[in-house]
């Protein structure tokens, strides 16, 4: 395992970003480390406030994950489902009666006042999680999906209809009047900063809800250390998740490249790397001539060793980079 | 079983009055029995709106009570207590998992507009049950006990302190600002009315509350049936439950007699009859001087058929003071 110096920023949504964010975690230590969550799919739901992409990082670090599905507690039971359904209650989400427990108590914190920002920081602290774990905005903000069958609040397209409707844009209902967290900007405009990575999540679903926040592009793009993202597209297939259904269904070509190619429409000047898999190697001479350094590396996830050696090829390639910037300098 | 005519109504509180309104329910039909539930120990917990009394007797009915502890329900499991345990939550009033639903469900449906009589007509109709179980009222009621350590709310009380403080008095706050049930003085005043029974719950704690409501106790006393109560206390000794420990606290004596005379002074006129154990028959003369009839049977019970037989009991007593009253006119 390398050693590094410097501070990180990883910006993550729910399973995909959350195993690299676990990879991250094992290398660095937690004051080396901060990790910015997506909030644009929380949602209220049978009167609790669900935060399904910081659940999810939260559970994947205590490695209280269910390794079958990705989220949602490993030794599950569903007895409270039953028991709902039963009474003609919603059941399209699932909520585990373990789950349950952090869903309550992070409604009954946020009613009493706290942020989300606090109410994280000790639901993580509660499962001995050490790294910091960030809400991207202690503001509502609510990613819908226009489809076919009209505008669908996020979950209601995920886990409701399962992404079936075609897509054909998204909104960030609130994004323009919400503050990215103080803790967030404090975390980039460190001295020690080494690099901000974005995980392979969602382009649209994960990621571009935390770059609609006020003044967060800039951020990023001022940040005094380089800059990358790792391609959530692999061969052509997301590795988990609707996102190359969505790329097809917005006309875009689904492919790293496009995912690099939507990042440096959206957000120009950003990224200063983009990391791809070895399937994708006929991708890197296009995306070199979008401005952006490439690195190729296995990045399929599968084991924990697996997680951590992409982690470390991230870390080294912002090292690269960040000698690369000094030598022009 | 005897066939009973006419209408019959029971104000009952949680374990031991949920018992004899099985025992009716195997006897009259939906029709002819309507049951009416304190809401004086409702309250919010975990951002909930829980109410243990309607619960219990919802459970009761649908055969879902847990046999072992009167509350609660039967094949209850507790994942979520222990992860509420794990993130630090309030563990002191125990949830199951399958009746958690049941919290979250009337919670979301009250907070949707619904009256609690709506919310409890569903739920009741969603596990079979076809008698109608009225709350007392729709407006919130909330018993507070006045004890050694100050005032404590009800279940602050009974759960989380176990009933160790030594009580000293009662408040129903927001009774006198509540509304009785529409529906239950619509019940009391129906032409078939036929009887009602106090069922043998705490007379403090489950039926002064619904008797705190403004007009109740003249609506009872003008009713156009006999009105009996079920003594809680049997041999000096309450079948479960704090009443004795209460009464003891309260400086009145520890027994059937005394329960007649609580009802006779705080509610003169409303009881034209009182329901004691075989083993409180020496209490029978001094409950008879307070001008009450007297039905003296087995009332603890501990099967079905225990219940059905003291529903018996206290129908064919109405019966007989049906008749008395008639043949008095």
């Amino acid at each position: 395992m390398s050693t590094q110096h410097g501070r990180y920023l990883a910006l993550t949504g729910g399973v995909g970003g959350a195993k690299l964010a676990l990879g991250l975690s094992k290398i660095l230590p937690p004051e080396q480390l901060t990790l910015v969550v997506n909030t644009g799919d929380d949602f209220e739901h049978l009167g609790l406030h669900i935060s399904p992409d910081i659940d999810t990082l939260v559970y994947t670090l205590s490695s209280e994950c269910n390794p079958e599905t990705g989220w949602g507690r490993r030794n599950e039971t569903w007895q409270f489902m039953q028991a709902l359904k039963q009474l003609g209650g919603e059941t399209w989400f699932n909520l585990g009666d373990r789950d349950l427990a952090m869903h309550v108590q992070r409604t009954r914190l946020l009613r009493g006042g706290e942020t989300l920002t606090g109410v994280t920081a000790r639901l993580a602290s509660a499962l001995d999680i050490r790294h910091t774990i960030l809400p991207m905005s202690d503001d509502a903000v609510r990613t819908r999906v226009n489809t076919a069958d009209g505008w669908l609040d996020f979950q209601h397209y995920f886990v409701r209809e399962q992404c079936a409707p075609a897509v054909t844009g998204f909104e960030y209902r609130g994004a323009s009047a919400a503050q990215i967290n103080p803790a967030v900007v404090k975390a980039v405009r460190v001295e020690q900063l080494a690099g901000i990575i974005i995980c392979p999540s969602n382009p649209f679903a994960s990621i571009d809800p935390i770059l609609a926040l006020p003044g967060m592009r800039a951020l990023l793009r001022d940040a005094s250390a380089p800059v990358i993202a790792v391609s959530p597209v692999v061969g052509g297939a997301a590795i988990k998740g609707p996102t190359v259904k969505m790329m097809r269904e917005l006309s875009l070509p689904q492919s790293a490249s496009a995912v690099a190619a939507h990042y440096q429409a959206h957000t120009p000047g950003m990224l200063d790397g983009f990391v791809i898999d070895r399937l994708d190697r006929h991708c890197q001479a296009e995306i070199e001539d979008m401005n952006l350094a490439v690195q190729v590396c296995p990045t399929v996830m599968q084991s924990l060793s697996d997680r951590i050696c992409l982690a470390e090829h991230c870390l080294e390639f912002l090292q690269d980079l960040r000698r690369t910037d000094q030598a022009r300098r």
